[in-house]
């Protein structure tokens, strides 16, 4: 290798893709040339080439997301670090596995008033599960200097997909010659005391005990408080985990005789039989279910506002929360019981100690889910269409293990009410770690990335599609069809649901903000069809054709936000005027 | 006043007001539904609406340029402040005043899992000179209580438009109700003993001593010096101070027979009779200007690489740097006296003590500068139409007190060669704090808004334009017509100018990284008028016609980065033959 600066990229970047790492994002700089070198000479690593680095840190969320191991993005020094950040509070908050290499000046000149040179160390603060200023590449490096490089890598991959999963930060400083031209001193090849392990195993492999069963004296107590109460829930949040998981939870439904009712991102609530998905209809306002006595929670805080509320009223003495990854996820702070423990390896200790139970009040949800769904489909079928309809519509035409990215603010909430259970399996995923409308369309796009072999749908409000409009350029730029549904109603629709929009002509100004932009141009710049569609029957051919043909389309459905509202609210009430 | 929430805010808003605070940047959301309608009610202080709250800081840093006060930017919870974090990194590193107001979820959310809450207790690091982590607002909080929010206020505007200015980050909590809703046991009004000044007046004066003249001590050792050395240099880095400084520069420069080198964006360079402006041109590459032995100092670390690398390799044994932020911006390691003063009281203490000086030495930087323009004049006009030549025609067409931003990359590069200086004052921006090509348009929206008065011209490259594109809003949005010029060479072509170009296909893939984009379409969705041009006569009577009608226009000059760079060495090539 021709100098210092490429010997250490290299190497790390090797061990790297020793531990695992299968994806990196590069953002264009100088700085990072040695890292961009050595990622895009890595046969076993897919380089995805971005010119935002907002975009292509969220871009690398959505791959991290979509296969569950962490995703690499990779900058120059400056403020193009800072553009990270958004992304890296979603890793975070959402336990999203992301390794974040900052290209970095050298110490002299760091605070020197340098070009394009920042304070990038720990510069993520809290966010960043572990934080490195790696060493400045020496011209005659110590064995141990280039040994560490390879741990350095090993554990980084390691913390980044440990448990909780979350993101780590290496800094690297370069000093030029920063592309490979040979540099007379320095060391070329690794001595031998620093070699990588041999036929391409990682030079430390981090092995973890398969997740223990919780001990008896865990199970036993809550099998029988499970036993003794009849009115008890199971509660399934956002990014609840994969696998065997959700035919678990299907199975000790059953067992137990307690609804399972699963958010529409828990990961749960497409592909499983029995789980209840229209409690945000059948809990909506007053209604008449007795509280549970026992809760069983597992995944992340629940979009649905009814159902949190419900729960939070019910201040049920015993609510047991299952979280492998320790992260607390409870704001309301009823639970009573946090068990740290594999959530499948729990269930499956559970299982065995409980007695089938036949329960009417499991039935009664079960009976309330069918009113639900039996109305939601009536009255999605009137005039006008609205946003909640064409969410109804995506679930219904999703095939089998399809991708669907939700973004924040109102998307996800009409998934979570009107996202119909199924057997089709479907992946819907969303940012519900800090829930911003910021990188939303980047996300999706790299899940697209990350499960190349399935159709991938995102469905977005016209706000979340505006910030993150330069997420588009993936399209072409990293070859990821996708179909995506914009809901328009000029501005934050969400806003009509609070009580602020008694307010004018503030609420209007700086709550809804209308901004009037015609997305056609947005289609036409990054090379997508644009669909507008006014009805139902539209937008079902426009969506299941794009689908089909694994086309990148953008399809516009121009709705008005009180109309939306409206329509929701009836929608709820003939529900609930059949019993639901 | 109906509840706390609207008390506190109306507090801190009407006391920062009170301070001088006059221009303010929303992002929409609920948490901060105080603070917006506090400010949307305030009538001293101007609101500007957007939709990225990454558009948005920079647009507040625009106007905190424009108008060397503090503005203020206000976000709602979560990952929406970490979109600020790009112009907060720009802000602190360039010292501009910026107020970051972030709302925040109360205690009892936070940590806990709930929605669209994170750590954002210190969130920007050593990025801010002052965090607060604001009281949540009681229902009958004592007197010294809202006392602190009047001086917390004062305090903050202090900071931040102090000496180094630079960032204040306040992050300020609520619980509902969010609206002015009545919430029967909250304070209403403040109480005798939290009252504000009469007549307006702020509650807290901050007073600074106007800036002593340096101490005889100080002044008497340095002009000795530089009465004893013939070979000195005044040399103007970007983000020099403003008002009279600039013809101070031009005094002293006739005082000392010094020639006074001035960056592009120094505030020196346009308005101010003989400075030198055409040194990248006749220091280029091989040259036979003696080292200068004295180099006097101001503003921040140079744009231009070769006078940088003159001044390194020179190597003069006195190096005075003046700054009254005290901020250290030698990154080569030069400086011999640093001298933290104000730099127009500096210049006034010194001239005195100075005796006129004819000198060869200053004669030959004149010639050499006449040579080079004469050689720039002639070479623009040849074909084809190049980068360089579009920015030397901006310079030439910009009416006197115009705004001008240049973009980071080439556009900054190219002003500091080719802007040549002249008798119109024009106020040149550019970032160079971080030197990022993010939020560039924003940046420059915001200096336009900043200086309503004056017209407003942009130069950026086809990769920062792309990269805050979501900036484009605001021309309608915020009421901000420009004149931007957009110099597309389809890619980074800076990276042509370094050794990196030798190495294909990474070169053109992954650093050059060409995307095809037709930004018409933005111009469309924007509402600017598109103008594409090819020669010189289109472009100048493009500019000068949007500029005469204060349009807001996107004028596109397409250009290929290997031939812009060619003309560009042919002219230098040309003005070194003439004895440059």
């Amino acid at each position: 290798m021709p100098n210092r600066n490429i010997l250490y990229a290299t190497t790390l970047v090797d061990e790297l893709a020793r531990a695992g790492l299968r994806h990196v994002c590069l953002a264009p700089g100088s700085r990072n040339t040695p890292l961009v070198l050595a990622f895009a000479r890595h046969p076993a690593i897919r380089v995805f080439s971005h010119l935002d680095e907002r975009s292509a840190a969220f871009f690398a969320l959505g791959l991290a997301l979509a296969t569950d191991t962490p995703a690499a993005v990779v900058c120059t020094s400056g403020s193009a670090a800072a553009n990270f950040f958004p992304a890296i509070v979603e890793a975070h908050q959402a336990g999203v596995p992301l390794l974040a290499l900052t290209a970095d000046r050298p110490h002299e000149l760091r605070d020197s008033g340098a070009n394009q040179t920042i304070d990038q160390v720990k510069m993520f603060g809290s966010f960043a599960r572990w934080s490195v200023d790696v060493a400045l590449p020496e011209a005659m490096p110590p064995p141990v200097a280039l040994r560490n490089l390879r741990t350095l890598a090993a554990r980084a991959m390691a913390i980044a997909g440990g448990e909780p999963r979350g993101v780590v930060h290496l800094n690297l400083p370069f000093r030029p010659p920063l592309e490979p031209t040979p540099m007379p001193g320095d060391l070329t090849e690794p001595p031998a005391a620093a070699q990588p392990r041999d036929d391409g195993a990682p030079y430390t492999c981090f092995l973890r005990s398969a997740p223990p069963a919780p001990p008896e004296a865990v199970i036993e107590p809550i099998a029988a408080v499970l036993e003794q109460h009849e009115r008890g829930l199971i509660v399934c949040g956002p990014r609840c985990p994969g696998g065997a998981f959700g035919a678990l939870v299907s199975e000790l439904s059953q067992r137990t005789g307690y609804p399972a009712l699963v958010d529409g991102v828990s990961g749960v609530r497409f592909g499983y039989p029995g789980v209840i998905g229209g409690y945000e209809t059948f809990l909506f306002g007053e209604h008449a279910f007795p509280p549970p006595e026992v809760v069983l929670r597992f995944g992340a805080v629940l979009t649905s506002k009814w159902l949190n509320q419900y729960l939070d009223t019910a201040a049920s003495p015993v609510v047991i929360h299952v979280r492998a990854s320790g992260v607390w996820a409870d704001d309301s702070h009823r639970v009573s019981h946090f068990v740290v423990a594999d959530e499948a390896a729990f269930i499956r200790a559970l299982i065995p100690r409980l007695t089938e139970r036949q329960s009417a009040w499991r039935q009664r949800f079960v009976e309330a889910e069918a009113r639900v769904w039996a109305a939601v489909e009536a009255g999605i079928a009137d005039e006008p269409y609205f946003d909640g309809g064409a969410v109804y519509d995506v679930i219904d035409l999703l095939p089998e293990g399809a991708s669907l990215f939700v973004g924040n603010s109102l998307p996800v909430r009409h998934l979570d009410q009107f996202g119909k259970p199924g057997v089709r399996h479907i992946c819907a995923f969303a940012n519900r770690g800090a829930s911003g409308i910021d990188g939303n369309i980047s996300t999706a796009l790299g899940i697209g990335a990350g499960r190349p072999d399935a159709p991938l749908a995102a469905i977005v409000g016209d706000i979340t599609f505006y910030h993150d409009m330069n997420g588009l350029l993936a399209v072409r730029r990293c070859g990821v069809p996708a179909t995506i549904v914009l809901l328009n109603n000029d501005g934050g629709g969400i806003f009509h649901r609070l009580p602020i929009n008694r307010f004018e002509p503030e609420f209007t100004d700086y709550f809804v903000t209308p901004h009037g932009l015609d997305f056609a141009h947005a289609a036409k710049m990054y090379g997508l069809e644009y669909v507008p569609v006014k009805d139902r029957t539209a937008f079902r051919s426009a969506f299941r054709a794009s689908i089909d043909a694994r086309a990148a389309t953008l399809i516009e459905l121009r709705t008005d936000a009180r109309t939306d509202l409206v329509r929701r609210n009836a929608l709820i009430q003939a529900a609930r005027a059949t019993g639901a």
